[in-house]
């Protein structure tokens, strides 16, 4: 059933595994600001067999096309998102990296992908499993497009932004305006990314790995800064300080109402995630209509977790899409319904 | 038996309160890290009467020798630190904000604190109050100076700095380097201070008072981030990068042995406090030869209930000093010895 080129039970999957599908944005596309993009096209990536049910993966504002890139683990043949029995759709977020100046908001990210689906001609997905900057499209794109979803799997994200994740944000976006502002862009990213990161961790992971241990003279790098000042380096080129802004603007602009995601939602969240505190993750669960099951869980990922929990997210996956593959449920999910 | 200039029940006390007392640091003054500093002497104000039990007063980095500009509720005629019944001594951080490239510790700082009590031909101070940053100093002082500490109180601060401390901390200081590097000091010190402003707060806090209001475009400010923007304008000339640096730096560097602490010992931490979490308090408290008590409460302000916490703090205060003063203590030490 699934093409030999895009599946094997190779682990990761091939970065050049899927085909590119896309979208002409029409001329009257507007955001929900007013605004216009310049991008031309809505650009996807189709992964696994030609045919079967159709799940949509989304993940961070880094995450885009290329699923093997950002969720090698859960996105695989035989894996939580089973790319032997699904055709898996991820897609990249706008604005591209050099467009200035845009407001868009989660809705305006699940009309773009709605275009995605009529050039694909599909009037519907089958799942839509998003985390993070993800899930709140996923939520977005069940409240606009009710008829177009089966199901919804939120992880690590909620309807609504939290004002202490939007004071993170709200310091990394001054950072890199500023950073432009000097002509020293590339700096100013690694740079927000180092505070990033920390708000995607916990402390006590950072207890765990990094030793206090100082450095030679005041400005020098202790072990927790190495490792960061690693992680924003490595994200220095990664995208625009523009593109990060509008993304990150989007996540403290979101803002749905549970009561609108009419379709079976699933609400995976953790207790120590930092931008996503776990109350706001059952308040969603609570107030939406169709909750299937919220599973709320400890971990030393913090909001991070939906990348790095594999155990308990691969099954939470498993659980939700198994009935579209028509494979039975794991322990997991007959033990919360026991 | 106050001086009439120095005291009275007005509230705030008159910032111009109390007299300067300096000590010339010697030439062969060596900081731990072998280096010198170019400030020549150490500043300090004596609050309160002429006679009187000697209570030193630190608190966090942007403290300083005006301990009514950061502890007006705390020391005060009449308050928890009585300017009507002792002697207090508030003292300028060093470097000052010229220096560039220092490397100093908290026991640096206690060391320059003994060449003040030299001067003013004190032995020993009867009480040392610190809160964050003076806490560690006060930490350091009585480790290294044993003999001339009747007591310690050490609140919001621990023998050790976390990792996550450090990791924040550690943003702020390249942070500071940037914006130097890119001649805007001051906009840098006004960023790395709204950064900073998160970690002494809480989400909780945040919650409370900031709607989730989103401005008309993508990069304008969320009403948390006004609150934000104007603390760090509030703060852009308060200091110099390099000023900040360095003890930024000496907290992270800071590590005192509990068991070397052998002063009575009162421990204050707060449990939301993201700085100095309350786990190192209660450690510290565990592992200290000569605990009078640990006080360990919950809080909206996080890092700052030192300075919020008054009712707490006041109370704590006044039952670790009140013995100087030779009155009783509050309901609330009797209620905890009950």
């Amino acid at each position: 059933m699934a093409s030999p080129t895009l599946t094997g039970r190779d682990w990761p999957i091939d970065e050049a595994a899927g085909r590119d599908v896309r979208a002409t944005i029409p001329d009257a596309f507007r955001l929900e600001s007013g605004g216009r993009l310049d991008a031309a096209a809505v650009v996807g990536r189709l992964h696994g067999p030609e045919t079967g049910p159709l799940v949509v993966v989304a993940g961070g504002i880094s995450s885009g096309r290329f699923a093997a890139r950002w969720w090698s683990w859960a996105v695989r043949a035989g894996g939580p998102v089973d790319l032997d029995r699904a055709r898996v759709l991820a897609f990249d977020l706008l604005p591209g990296r050099d467009e200035a100046g845009v407001t868009i908001t989660t809705t305006d990210q699940a009309r773009l992908l709605a275009l995605l689906l009529d050039a694909l001609d599909e009037p519907a997905v089958d799942a839509f499993v998003g985390a993070s900057y993800g899930g709140c499209v996923g939520l977005a794109f069940a409240a606009a497009f009710p008829e177009r979803i089966g199901q919804l799997v939120a992880i690590s994200a909620a309807h609504r932004s939290h004002p202490a994740a939007t004071a993170w944000r709200g310091v990394q976006r001054r950072l890199l305006a500023f950073a432009r502002d000097c002509g020293r862009e590339a700096e100013g990213v690694a740079l927000a990314r180092e505070l990033a990161m920390i708000t995607y961790r916990t402390p006590e992971e950072f207890a765990l790995r990094f030793a206090p241990t100082p450095p030679r003279a005041a400005g020098e790098p202790y072990p927790v800064c190495d490792y960061l000042i690693d992680r924003g380096a490595a994200y220095a080129e990664a995208t625009s300080a523009a593109r990060w802004i509008a993304l990150s603007d989007s996540l403290d602009r979101h803002a749905v109402a549970p009561g609108a995601v009419r379709c079976p939602l699933t609400v995976v969240g953790f207790t120590s995630d930092r931008l996503v505190p776990i109350e706001d993750s059952r308040e969603l669960a609570a107030r939406a209509p169709n909750l299937t099951r919220l599973i709320e869980a400890p971990s030393i990922f913090g909001h991070d977790a939906f990348l790095k929990e594999r155990e308990l997210v691969g099954r939470a996956l498993h659980d939700a899409l198994s009935p579209l593959y028509a494979l039975p449920q794991s322990t997991l999910a007959r033990e919360i319904a026991a």
